[in-house]
């Protein structure tokens, strides 16, 4: 069975897309700006489930990915739409109205307009398509492709709470008495736009993405695109210092490296000394080498291949 | 129950959105353009059936439906996003692909780009959301709100051939033999951008629509916004001629005005003589009236109330 991601390499093939495959895509808005815009569909069952988040937080989360995108390309977001099927037994519950309040906050807090979208009735599942445009310095845009070899690569904050607030709902199946902080994660990510900002405004970026598949993926990502490899250390690696407390390190590990919907950001730059104020914590977890070299992670001295989603011979 | 209609009418009281309730939302490009865009979401079972349409046509009408928005806005439509929740079932049945060789030719005929969108797994039907960006002269695109009293109200085309195909699909329940044009019209539309285009260079249109939920509901969306009235005359309507093989003269007018989809132009102008060449037909329906007439259709000399999707005391 294809993936997701084999469908969209096997699109951009058939059908010869070249702006597709970066968090965002990039068009020209005037002489001095480039427009970027980006698309997320999350789908119940598969990205939300309504017995874990409220309406307020799937409004929240469906925007907040979308701007986690702009972000990634150092863009600021402007605007937005949203699509949303609904199904018969939510059309009356209200759940419409808070879903946009959720979504009406964090759009506040970071400025976006919604200007458009559509409503529908849907048979059975709850669909929403989020869909944000923003803007970037004409040619400033930062994408998956530029990283190069000798590149530092760094990632904000920490990394594996989502998946670990994933594995306490999924553990316990009730959300009730779980307002904790990697259960918000998951339920509520906050979309780094200032971090961005203030990275692409002091530093000049190879290449970014926001970790929304899991570390090792959106690395692969950017390995693929730029024609790159990259080696990383695990102990260098920024884990959700709360993973400690329900899994052992290499479980927790393994969290930080696969789990995705963390909506740090990943980047890399020639400039090996990169770090901000104290309200944001960048690491440095590696560097980008030769193509031939893939990608790796160190492990107590010894490097592993690190493959998207896993690594092999722990 | 809260129609859809109400439910945007009230989420654009509570959240203050100034843009919304156009076809396409109108936003700042350069000195000389606007931005203009839109988002359809088409739901299995509530905007096609996938026994009725093939899935090149669903591919055709998911990106047809926003190109015709953009048209009727006086817009030239340039890239697009395509989402879509793909239900197991149809994964691996080569679906996908031949959704985007449906989409991807008529997406060369408007010279359009796909830039992004998603692709997910969805739990039961299939959802896709389908946004498109054109341009406008800056200060150009032609509102709903645009209507004055006295001025001329113009449709293109013939009105009730999409409802007919529908009641062609509805009644026999298969689609095999069903090459007609009315179910063409139906399963694969053809949006008016070319004629959108030459008549907002050649005339001064007051406000324009297109007609995607039936000339009844979309004339009362132009009234509404404009705070206006109207009055058309039945004999005028352009009622599609292969209506009058399977209805009788008055379920075909009553096709004509409230059946939906057929994304035919409805348009205003203080201009009374507007015409195309050949190429495209265009009838003069009726005139702007003051708020207070209302929306009325003129039978047999008789004056009625057209409410949306309906007309009283026929």
């Amino acid at each position: 069975m294809r993936t997701e991601f084999e469908m969209i390499e096997s699109l951009k093939h058939s059908f010869n897309l070249k702006r597709i495959g970066d968090d965002c895509a990039v068009l020209p808005k005037d002489a001095y700006t480039d427009l970027v815009v980006t698309a997320d569909m999350l789908v119940e069952d598969v990205d939300f489930r309504l017995h874990w988040a409220t309406a307020e937080q799937i409004g929240h989360k469906s925007l907040a990915v979308s701007l986690s995108d702009v972000a990634a390309m150092g863009g600021r977001p402007m605007w937005a739409l949203v699509s949303i099927a609904v199904p018969d037994r939510l059309w009356n519950s209200g759940f419409v109205d808070r879903f946009f309040a959720g979504w009406h906050s964090i759009a506040a807090e970071f400025d976006v307009e919604l200007v458009g979208g559509d409503i529908s009735g849907s048979p059975n599942s709850l669909v929403i398509d989020s869909v944000v445009g923003g803007e970037v310095k004409k040619g400033k845009a930062i994408l998956r492709s530029g990283a190069k070899v000798g590149d530092s690569i760094y990632v904000s904050g920490s990394l594996g709470g989502a998946a670990g607030g994933l594995y306490i709902l999924e553990s316990t199946g009730n959300v009730a008495s779980l307002d904790t902080e990697m259960v918000l994660r998951q339920l509520q990510p906050s979309p780094h736009v200032l971090l961005a900002n203030s990275l692409v405004s002091l530093y000049v970026l190879s290449s970014m993405v926001d970790i929304s598949d899991g570390l090792s993926s959106d690395l692969g990502h950017i390995c693929r695109s730029s024609n790159v490899g990259a080696r990383i250390y695990a102990e260098r690696i920024p884990i959700d210092s709360d993973l400690a407390d329900i899994l052992d390190p290499k479980s927790a590990l393994q969290k930080a490296l696969n789990g995705g919907e963390d909506f740090e950001l990943l980047f890399t730059s020639s400039n090996p000394n990169i770090s901000l104020n104290e309200q944001f914590r960048i690491t440095k977890i590696g560097e980008i080498t030769e193509r031939n070299e893939s990608v790796k992670i160190v492990i107590d001295g010894k490097s592993c291949e690190l493959s998207s989603g896993g690594f092999q011979h722990f």
